[in-house]
């Protein structure tokens, strides 16, 4: 993964805690953002308590830029957006975070720089932060217990940005193998009906014994079976056929 | 929002602080999860440091359940997953959150429960905990930093269940049957294993025998089995192991 230089920048307003601050660098990072900016921290900077917390991912505190303002922190960027649950009484877009992330994407393709206002953890961005951004994110939470910590809506925001560019197909089986062929499918069909039929199976259900065997046909059919499961399966019939042992 | 009861459960395998344990009980509540169910705690249960980070989302600690192991919490799921970053050498189906999440809401329509592991901080989850799954699903994370912490594994995952809300419409299947529940698919595991051990199958091959056995399970576990399924199986299995007639 290549590390964008243009990728968005997260903007944490007043923050309180350094854990939170630690906690949101590493949140950043796995998710491939490095640009942290830090508006008027409360305990000041560098904060030792975000240093530990932030473990491997302390390269993005080093980093970090410290401003007074939130129009100085955003004075570079060309959109930004305000983390907050609560749009109150005013006009402004609101989007998803998989809604931003796609948008920001796109604006990182032309070359303008985004940035992502996060809100200190009591209260959240003011009214007055808010005024400095384009676009609110509003996280899709449960109604009766939608609060987040900052560290956590840091997270999700960062997943959703990487998540936009991931190409990872939603479902892919882990492969190195190949499935079996129908040579091997019947082979094994053969095996578990000549089986059957050496132990007298089918002798008190004579007439069903087609059905059964097609039911039993259709069921492996329908396990999408690899070459090696078929190798397991034969594994498994010499077990179950072997003479029990007298103990 | 509905909590639905039959919404997946969160089954935190051997987790080792009680602080992570309350930080995933209020990441669950936050995206509408209650079924929480514990395995094997390091620190015994209940777990007063758990209840200090759950705040008010102790509802979902006080309803938690607690198992001795993989296997009999997740009894009364039909579809488990395990959420990992290695899935190494199994052949397995992986899923991202997003269409893990999908997938469990279309099994939520059904009336069918999954449920999602999540492994120990230290090591996450061991390979015999995934024997026990249908499905891996991997966090997409920067190669370069991809250490998430256990709460914020079930964040990311629930929050993709919450996600998934909207999406699901008329996917449901007509379906008389139903997916075989895991104390099932475990007693068949049980059974062919006995059955083996009285032949004697593992004689020679005694140090091999816990890998053969965690590969049959996963083997069964990838099929998607149905309880139709599991009884052809175990008729199957009796006539495989009667005795063979004198022609």
């Amino acid at each position: 993964m290549s590390l964008d230089k243009n990728a968005p920048a997260v903007i944490l307003v007043e923050p309180q805690m350094g854990e939170n601050i630690g906690a949101a660098a590493r949140a950043m990072l796995n998710f491939g953002l490095t640009d942290m900016r830090i508006v008027n921290p409360r305990d000041g900077w560098p904060n030792e308590r975000a240093v530990a917390l932030a473990s491997r991912a302390d390269m993005v505190l080093e980093n970090a830029r410290v401003f007074d303002t939130v129009a100085e922190a955003t004075e570079d960027l060309t959109h930004v957006y305000a983390t907050t649950a609560r749009p109150r009484d005013m006009i402004k877009h609101v989007a998803t975070p998989a809604g931003a992330a796609k948008a920001m994407r796109e604006m990182t393709a032309k070359e303008e720089r985004a940035g992502i206002l996060f809100g200190k953890e009591s209260f959240g961005l003011s009214s007055d932060d808010i005024s400095y951004a384009d676009t609110i994110i509003t996280v899709p939470l449960n109604p009766d217990f939608s609060s987040i910590n900052l560290a956590q809506a840091v997270l999700l925001v960062a997943y959703e940005w990487f998540q936009a560019e991931d190409e990872t197909l939603d479902l892919v089986l882990r492969n190195e193998e190949r499935p079996a062929n129908k040579k091997e499918m019947v082979a094994l069909f053969d095996r578990i009906e000549s089986a059957l039929d050496a132990r007298d199976y089918f002798e008190p259900i004579q007439d069903r014994r087609p059905v059964i065997l097609k039911n039993m046909r259709n069921m492996f059919q329908r396990f999408g079976l690899m070459e090696s499961d078929i190798r397991a399966f034969h594994g498994i019939i010499k077990g179950l056929t072997a003479d029990k042992k007298e103990k």
